[in-house]
């Protein structure tokens, strides 16, 4: 996660949330020059995600902060870690407290959901990879948490990848007429992947010469079946649909190239991340 | 939720965020001038919330689809329930489907969950309200979610209201000098709340005169007391730390007013929403 | 006022409102290289305000000036004081003249007034608080300016105080229901005020348990007596309307506790405030 | 004064400014389908202008208005004059009333001031114009109020007229040599404007052929000999610097061809507009 | 091109870069209640591009204009051909016609010149394509302009393909670690391009498996030796590096897949296109 | 070209333009911390232009990165010489290489072309001037590249100057009242042009006092005539239409004050520049 402008522009609009028109209980409270030292600690063990953020935020937000931390992004940490340390104007860290918090928690919270999926996996060769499920704004980020816990991205958007899903074949008439068009239209970089429900179907994309095949909701004995007939062909092959950690292991030992899970970036709980005073 | 600037502001964010520099495979396969008929369906029971939203996400990307929904946010909707059906362009609906419908899993997602704390404390004369704990950049939203939920909303920022926490009493040396300086410096519409620890720390809160008291990560004797010094002074006095399903009905009944919970925003996982084509 | 990212982009704004696609007199004229040495001088006594924005303009726009100042926003300054000495690009010193010297004397007019009307109710227990009508796209900037001069703000917008006033209590039909409504759905840190132009009107609003009874366009006998009864229910009153220099004083020893003054923002002149070439 | 993308911005932003995160009184308690019909009353004789901003406000914020009006900007209206008439959603019109009002107010504030100082020269062959002493943010609002008010336009900003002035002449070393390095780099639609403080001076300028010469801050004998030597050289000749409404006219009479007065735009009281519910 | 709030924000910006603070000819000129009749012409045979976003940009300036056209994107026009006909308020027609002419001009210089390309291989198996050599800030529309022409587009930006270049390999070490170091960080939708000066390095990109390879500025028998191992891998081949009018053809005939082209987005010429008035 | 803020909000944008969502590429295969050493050369001969606006670009993206140049803007530079060095982040270099590159070969095209047509017209008192047909977005890049190519800029924009078309000339009725309405309305400070396509209408705008006419489409004996009549009238003479390299001299030498040329930002080819690596 580099320091682009749209990412600058998104920690302004966030800090500018939650400050609003200032803060008015520090301001009422707080001497302008008292400076205070504090430390960022995790209150349980998790796969850390956001770091990278947060320090873009203290230095956007007042360059004189003195920030010091010795972990990083994608790094196991156990409870009772201090994630970073902190020193300046008490009254600019009162002020970015809640948003720094929140960052760390959103984002630790799918990365270390992705690291469980990911750990549940262990030894099998097959990509856990999120979806296009994202909280609204935070695709971005959402995905390098993903990243962090060890899981791979899917697509970023409808552009940059060709997906081609039950309704788009509904409307084209038939997989290898909507592969066919895909082929010629997309510019040559652009792989074409074929979403498949049945085995039959597996079939004609496979006929149709797909670069990948999504394997959508099947059973344990389908993406077995699906799976194959794609190896066969040197084709990839992606289960998703229904995955859990109960079950990732079993679809993953089907032999399908790559595992989607939705849940890693809609429903990942935060982890618990707070800010202690240290002086 | 109305349709302001900066709410549409955000909507073109959020499609371009998915968009990109365009829809690469229904621009290669569907023809730009077919239809489709959708329906937008819920999975699973919920509290529904993101309608207003997603209606406005439809008119700002294009203002020939139709529109028709039944139902409205706030709205408790069974499983298998229609959100809404659109019927034009196939190309734009498709292009449009997976943000509209990350908008309603997210937002009602969260409803719901308040839906369930509102439910757990029935008959109870208590205010189920959330905190600053909410993914960046979603704040108004997700707390405009809450509110379909049945839930209150405390503070939208450190803007708009003073809460007094241990980090600003220990710089400034006391609970009574806080609520003091606060008092001075505060306009007068705005209400002074403290955050207390221990039941001694209640008391000193009550003689300072605040208008309100925060009863943080309190045991339920505590709590109960506490709740009573507040009542005998006409002060208010808030729940936080801890609260779950299993215990939000006991804190309920040690006589608070409010009990706020993080958890509705910063960890209520997705509904399962869908887009079914009918013709 | 502390750098937020609003505040960078109003400064951006403002520069790029005068500047336009360039200096064209000091481009055609000035070498690049020339350097200038100039001090910003009040031509009258005033009450300084917009110093810190002045300085954060002039490090947005160039890093490299040097700037010394010995006064501070908030401080009564008599006429003929250095407010800055700067030192730096000539080009740069006489593209960002205008703009520097637009927002001094706009700000400091706004504090100077205000601090007229403070001295003239020296001595007594009340507060002069400014209005919502203010300057477009300046608010923040004139409360600011308000509060250099001593006064206080009321509400920021019609986000962070309820206000009643006589349009909203003719829709609902009674001071008592709009009250009822409005606390039943107010964030809890958030107090209800209700306008009142007669004293039977005040008697209902304090019967309402109203937090503020504000006394619009009311004669000194009706806001003495309003004054009594809200004193009498532990509720704060404000006098608003027709109040001027000649008459504030009068006004606030009837016993209320804020007077509201539209004129603050919406009517004071700027001062003389200009940059001379020291070499 | 057309509906540019910059002009809805700033229009989105001042509406954003007063509304923030939702007008929490109407909402709390006016029924969202509730309906109001209000006037727009000028409460003192003025010189409208804003009328058209107002317009476009009312447009973007709810095309479901219905807005009637007979005045237009540039007409001097009496004390009393309906300047709109508005019906439509409660919650709306509660919601726009300041910030329509405040638009109204200052601009027309402005208008109404210039035009008595356009009335103050009448029958002489002179113009009135505007400085760039204007409100930051507001420049381009607040030249149109000055036309509005009868009144002409000074240059827009730094890029749109070339005026060298004082600090300029001292920097490159004499007027001709100001006046000819401006002439070389110059695209030849902009003409150039002298800014002189003496008569000596305006002799200089006359000989390096100078477009314009402002006479700043003469007395009325040097203004008289001064424009006398620019007629003779068929210069236009420009009068600044402490001209008010007692001493406008006779600044006219000496025969400049233009006089810039800052007050317009800097001091400009606002005039008393107020909003009227007739149902 | 559809109407992307991205777009739109486009269009603003292009107005406002033209009309500034307002067209000062026509409105001082033309009554603002004048209308106008005119056709925009293409003065030479062009292939057209652009129109779309023409009619755009006159729907977001002025709803009310009359806009009729019988031609389209992507079509080759003769001289003399009507492209679009406008009838509307004078004032608004001549304050859009050179934002108008501008874009049609540039984007149908480009379109038309990649036609050109294409025409020179009619009937060979071979894609013409851009590259990322575009004007600043105009990519996305240079690039639709190419496929207007016929013409298909590489790689969008940084972020939708794997192009592996000499400064590449040069940091990594070898080509098949590139490529292995690519394969294993990239999501499953996105090929992997490696662009090769020799034989040699094509016989390394071949054993790298690479989905792509580019030939770099080859000659003729290079070329049709590396497509031929190219093919026998089921690889695709592309050339670029000095490809003109004159040489595209024979460059074609080596066998290469694709050709790509920096003059079409960098080099093209404008076209003549103008307005004309009809009445 | 000085850092404005809409500059830096240019660069932040191009810059987004290229790199998306990040470059791929380099992320996958450059270690974060691997150093280049690299040198920007031109490959041919050039008139340098935009030099200061990579400068800015490479600050803006990266403060750590070492750059040295020896050339400026406006320095014509033979085939070979280095534009500039840099060192530092290799994946940062690899980032921004295209998007600086594409920046100098534009404007430096734009500039080289210039210098031709000035150097075409060496020894005679004349300008060669731009027009507003520029690429959309990036008029005052391209007009600062004619600048550095020796050539002057015409208008910025419809706001900076008045130009009287026949458009405009067709619907007020005649050229005298044209030019005696823009008098009329326009500030003191902006001159009148008109257009003439024949020698009567030269003589009716001398009559009107035009302050340039333009003369459009003229051939070389009415260029004379016309010239020699502004020319005893003191009015400046521009000529444009249909002027190239090979008649840019004759039309210089029928008298005319200044030569308006569109392909100077319409049609100027890149010049080709390149990123080596040095080590």
């Amino acid at each position: 996660m580099q320091r682009s402008p749209e990412l600058q522009s998104f920690i302004t609009q966030i800090l500018a949330e939650d400050i609003g028109r200032g803060d008015i209980t520090s301001n009422a409270i707080i001497p302008p020059d008292a400076t205070m030292h504090a430390a960022i600690v995790a209150r349980e063990a998790l796969m850390l995600s956001g770091l990278n953020l947060a320090m873009m935020m203290l230095t956007i937000a007042d360059e004189s902060l003195e920030v010091a931390c010795q972990v990083s992004d994608g790094q196991m940490i156990p409870a009772g870690s201090t994630i970073m340390q902190l020193k300046g104007s008490a009254r600019t860290l009162l002020a970015l407290e809640r948003t720094l918090l929140n960052v760390l928690q959103h984002l630790s919270g799918i990365a270390t959901l992705t690291a469980r999926y990911v750990a549940a996996v262990d030894g099998l060769s097959v990509r856990i990879v999120d979806t296009r499920k994202t909280a609204p704004g935070l695709r971005e980020l959402q995905k390098y948490a993903v990243r962090c816990g060890g899981g791979y991205n899917h697509r970023m958007g409808l552009d940059d990848g060709v997906l081609i899903k039950d309704n788009h074949i509904a409307i084209v008439g038939s997989i290898a007429q909507a592969v066919s068009q895909a082929r010629a239209a997309t510019p040559q970089l652009i792989k074409i992947e074929v979403e498949c429900d049945t085995v039959d179907q597996v079939r004609e994309a496979v006929a149709a010469k797909a670069d990948i095949i999504l394997l959508d909701n099947m059973d344990i004995e389908s993406l077995k079946h699906s799976a194959a007939l794609c190896k066969a062909a040197h084709i990839a092959s992606e289960a998703s649909g229904g995955i859990t950690l109960a079950n990732v292991r079993a679809v993953a030992e089907t032999g399908v190239d790559t595992i989607a899970i939705g849940a890693l970036t809609h429903s990942a709980p935060a982890v618990d991340i707070a800010l202690d005073v240290i002086s």
